[in-house]
């Protein structure tokens, strides 16, 4: 039989999993910080796997999601600022000579939208876009059940899409991204600009509000709060009519912290998305829903793509 | 031996070419006019397939280049204005009905695509953006040896992506998108305006100026006509380090009369991706390269796509 290892890697935290190829339940999972003082996230991911090897010897493959810029073909991590400020990682190549095993190394993104698609919300469709919205922007796509990748594997950046042409700077140093303009730190840096410029609002200034209390104040009917989720529903909705025209799907899934802020983020999105759709057809048979497999989703996704790809 | 009608429908001329499985040259090729005053778009698609049946009673297949929104699965032209108005065409039934063959029915863009993917500018490329710059801009996407189509065939719009929140006004009633910004229709109607302001041009007013009287104009020193072309270029430009982080090709072919203006176009074009791509790992191994195939493209790629699908 089959064993997997499977590993979403966050900034935060490190989830692996132990999967057989029998079932997407993991026989055992483990989350851990992702540094401490004594270790980097390379430590813990090569210590991870050492442990598990001890108990499994005959492991089948490694299957990592990455968030990140991550050359799928080589398993190099390009940048992935919030792991331990990775650049230039040899990723791949660093587990196969230490352990013998090559392994999978993609975008958490897409491995996210795999296992969506594979177990989750997005079952039964062949034609998906992915998009997770929280303090960035990600996606994927899957097209008649392909998913894209990209020649290195950086096909993957759904949030850097320029949407005004000018805009507000994006993390990556380029103005007017979607992620600039409708990720969680978009909306919660357009309140700090309007605070600043003396908005009334039950925000309190100190500590700076978020876009998790920005959301629980709209709640409230604090007004600044509303238009700060209304207008970046506004700009997804701007996005995802490009990315209807671009790519056609059957079926949105729509993931990340941000997704989940219900009518408050939905309501105006959708508006928007109708109003900047060219033309109907791309709405007929179209679903647009929830993620589904919350903080599984990456790791499901990492061990069901070494599984199809073995 | 296999034989294969191929057609690339145009708004001016339909051309049809017969093939054989063994070469890209045609047996034959024929071109006429879309439609007369005494036959519709339809009848003369119709009169090309009897005649051609007429010679060739064994034709393993038809395939077809539609310029416009067609679901490839259905084989239904939903919108192609420039074509006889078409709307809601079942133009696979009428065919299959007819003559007992199914036809391949996809868009043009996707099929210029794909002829210059297999005997093309694009050739030994697997990660492909092509991108047709004339009128309106159009394009498709080839990752991993995979055409990207969509659901119902419709996401082949790559001109119709928002750029600028409230830009000028596309040919498809949105605003902003890049097709409102950097095709040859753009280009004119930005002289157009900027003639009514008052600015100096060697231009004359009537006729109105064309893409193409614009390019010559240029060539010749007259300023406004430079800028008309370098903002085309610089809009270009945005929208292609957008898709470059949206699909990390490893080849772009630029196709369509705009795109052959040289440097007018291409320096202010490549100086605003490079400004515009956020990490330079997207230029590495990046070839971009004119379309070889020229008015061939579109037939080429449809012979080809249905023998690769048959």
């Amino acid at each position: 039989m089959k064993t997997i290892l499977a590993f979403d890697i966050g900034g935060t935290n490190i989830r692996t999993g132990l999967f057989s190829e029998e079932s997407i339940e993991p026989l055992y999972i483990k989350k851990i910080r992702t540094t401490d003082k004594d270790h980097s996230a390379l430590d813990n991911i090569l210590f991870l796997i050492e442990e598990t090897l001890e108990k499994y010897p005959s492991l089948t493959a490694i299957s990592m999601a990455v968030p990140g810029s991550v050359d799928n073909k080589q398993g190099i991590v390009f940048n992935a600022p919030n792991v331990d400020g990775w650049k230039n990682v040899p990723l791949r190549q660093t587990i196969k000579e230490k352990f013998g095993i090559d392994p999978f190394i993609e975008n958490d993104a897409s491995m996210a939208a795999y296992g969506e698609w594979k177990h989750g919300a997005g079952r039964g469709h062949n034609y998906l876009l992915y998009m997770t919205i929280s303090t960035g922007i990600g996606g994927a796509v899957i097209d008649d059940g392909h998913l894209l990748t990209g020649f290195r594997g950086l096909g993957t950046e759904k949030g850097h899409m320029t949407i005004v042409e000018n805009g507000p700077m994006c993390s990556c140093g380029q103005p007017g991204h979607l992620e600039a303009l409708a990720s969680g730190t978009a909306i919660a840096a357009y309140v700090h600009k309007q605070m600043a410029e003396g908005v009334e609002t039950i925000l309190k200034a100190d500590p700076a509000p978020t876009a998790e209390t920005i959301a629980e104040a709209a709640r409230k009917g604090d007004a600044l709060s509303i238009e700060a989720y209304r207008r970046a529903g506004y700009y997804l909705g701007i996005g995802l009519a490009s990315y209807l025209h671009i790519f056609n799907p059957s079926c949105i899934i729509l993931g990340g912290g941000v997704s989940f802020s219900g009518d408050l983020f939905y309501k105006p999105l959708y508006e928007s998305l109708k109003e900047r759709v060219m033309n109907e057809q791309y709405l007929v048979g179209l679903e647009i829903n929830y993620a589904e497999l919350g903080d599984m989703a990456g790791l499901i996704g990492a061990y069901q793509w070494s599984l199809d790809n073995l």
